[in-house]
């Protein structure tokens, strides 16, 4: 989106948020944004976009280092450009329910960065660039499964992204986003992930083991190794939630809600004698339950069992035909209380792929470069 | 309690429930019952006695253990006696609120243990025996502050405890027990610390932090510094219930009542530039709150305006005098939520003695050796 006085150059485009199976916390480098450990992802299929105040140091550096490519290009021959003269005007949008607690500003700066290159006509590595508007917003600049690797340089030049596999490498998985009722005052995750770094001595065993992990997952997906898969993931949120509350003062995401539902994913994966389903949590109360396709409509029947909603648009996304037939015994799942509207929604999504620019129709600006 | 055909002799004894400042958390030897890390624990001034069936085999280790004691001496030299043939009866008395959840094993071990080593007249350190009845039970053995070192030899002649400082070294400690309201169903302590050693990697940086941990509550405790004392204490709390997060499946003791709780300390020892209140959780959602004696008007007001409760035994345990004029300024508090009754009572107590003899009158057994 751009505006200059007799000529405007506008792109649209969006970006996807990513959840992360091995997770980013902790920095080795504030300003550049460098992470402690190494990183992997899910890209999700679920736009986004945002808004922020242009004052913020973080958005301005953004744009200065899309600049820096532009000028770069200029000086090694391409054609000059008025480019670095023009005015922005930015104009973003959440179609994401912002009720998920998503890693917003990830997919928001993802977007941004991705639209700036294009309007700006840079190439190049930009996840580095996403990476100093928000850290995580590298991995979304790829879909499907990415890693972050931190890299060890001072500048941060070997800290990048890379895609394990595209989307489209395993078709069968899912995801439901499982948005809790009581959306509870959160520790920011950079002021948070500051203070881990300063106080928690088990981060430090933490970041021992993550380089393991990380091997590990990597083969899970490559091998489409679900049982694998979920357990990894699931050490890892949980291992990440444990490090938040080794940190002084303590730090915590999880509610008893969050907690119900790891209980109930563990009573299913232990009736099913094999890992069905995996959860995963961020800096947030909300759940990401992974799974494969042929076993949504019985993690469904289980989650409206448990959680009953009267809201007819309780499940969203991804549209599963009508009443499940799926035959659950519920005594294996004795000990696990109902708790009526513990979850306000869930939105059923899939791995995805990275940023992508839209038809102009759909910009968000007007040609005068006013927001619509 | 004791009876014998033509002869009965009889010994009732208290003991009273200690709560660990450095938590006993994972064994090295599940049968010997010898811990992985020493832990430091305060005993408290309440008394509890238990009950359990005499089948179970922890009991019937510790009666053979004082038996073997008791044939040790007579082998020594000392009076035979007929003590070996005796049939036992023991009856217990818990009046120790049971919600509170407290390590009432350990009391009910230490009290029987106590009992009948004066009723076979043994000596030497029983710890090791209470210690067979349930871990943390050995503690309980000494008043004041303890420490249970956790030993190297495989046979556990070395994991033995020890007064850091008898009750009367700190008059000024208080203690608050927050009994929460919704006592949720537990995995054993037993059981969890098995899972936690086989499954949780943050458990080993654990142990290698205690030993520095508990050199400086130590010192904490002998300078009466009150301010480290909270603020390792806290730390050992939190790093206990992460372990338990990072734990596969994960165990969660702490509920939404206990963040709570935590973040309300935090809030107040920030506002008081000092620590002014710490807490510890044990293997359940109910606090165990320390300061000293002249905070404890000033932490009953925020208490009673942050939970408050139309109990009029909201209160028990040691009494403070009338209604409190304490200017609590709660505009330092603004970020925390008012939750009416989510504690169900608090208990006001301070650190006590040891196990004790009482009157024959206090017994719990007829002279026939039935229950009265």
């Amino acid at each position: 989106m751009e505006l200059a006085p007799d000529d405007v150059e506008w792109v649209t485009c969006d970006s996807p948020v990513n959840i992360a199976l091995i997770k980013y916390w902790g920095k080795r480098d504030e300003k550049l944004i460098l992470p402690l450990n190494s990183s992997v992802s899910v890209t999700l299929n679920q736009e986004e976009v945002w808004e922020q105040s242009m004052k913020n140091a973080r958005l301005q550096s953004v744009i200065s280092q899309i600049k820096r490519l532009c000028r770069k290009r200029k000086i090694d021959g391409d054609q000059p450009n008025e480019k670095l003269q023009w005015k922005l005007h930015i104009c973003s949008e959440n179609n994401f329910p912002t009720a998920a607690g998503l890693a917003s500003s990830a997919a928001g700066y993802a977007c941004l960065v991705y639209a700036l290159s294009k309007l700006y006509g840079v190439e190049g590595d930009i996840s580095k660039i996403a990476r100093l508007g928000s850290g995580s917003a590298c991995r979304s600049i790829h879909g499907g499964f990415v890693i972050w690797n931190k890299g060890d340089a001072e500048d941060g030049e070997d800290s990048s992204t890379e895609q394990i596999a595209p989307e489209t490498h395993w078709p069968e998985l899912r995801v439901l986003i499982l948005v809790v009722s009581d959306q509870t005052k959160h520790t920011a995750s950079t002021v948070g992930m500051q203070t881990s770094v300063e106080t928690s001595d088990l981060l430090h065993q933490r970041l021992q083991g993550v380089p393991k992990r990380i091997e590990r997952i990597k083969k899970a997906i490559l091998r489409k190794d679900f049982h694998s898969f979920a357990e990894i993931t699931m050490k890892d949120s949980n291992q990440l939630h444990a490090v938040c509350l080794d940190t002084y003062p303590p730090i915590s995401y999880l509610t008893d809600t969050s907690h119900h539902i790891m209980q109930l994913v563990h009573a299913i994966n232990q009736d099913n004698s094999s890992n069905m389903v995996a959860y995963s949590f961020d800096a947030g109360p909300n759940a990401f339950l992974f799974m494969q396709e042929k076993d949504v409509p019985t993690v469904l029947d289980i989650l409206h069992y448990f959680y009953p909603s009267s809201d007819p648009h309780f499940i969203r996304g991804i549209h599963v035909p009508g009443k499940h037939d799926t035959h659950v015994d519920y005594t294996a799942f004795s000990d696990i209380k109902v708790i009526p509207r513990a979850l306000k929604f869930i939105i059923h999504t899939k791995p995805g792929p990275g940023p992508s620019v839209q038809e102009s129709d759909n910009g968000l600006l007007t040609k005068d470069g006013l927001p619509k």
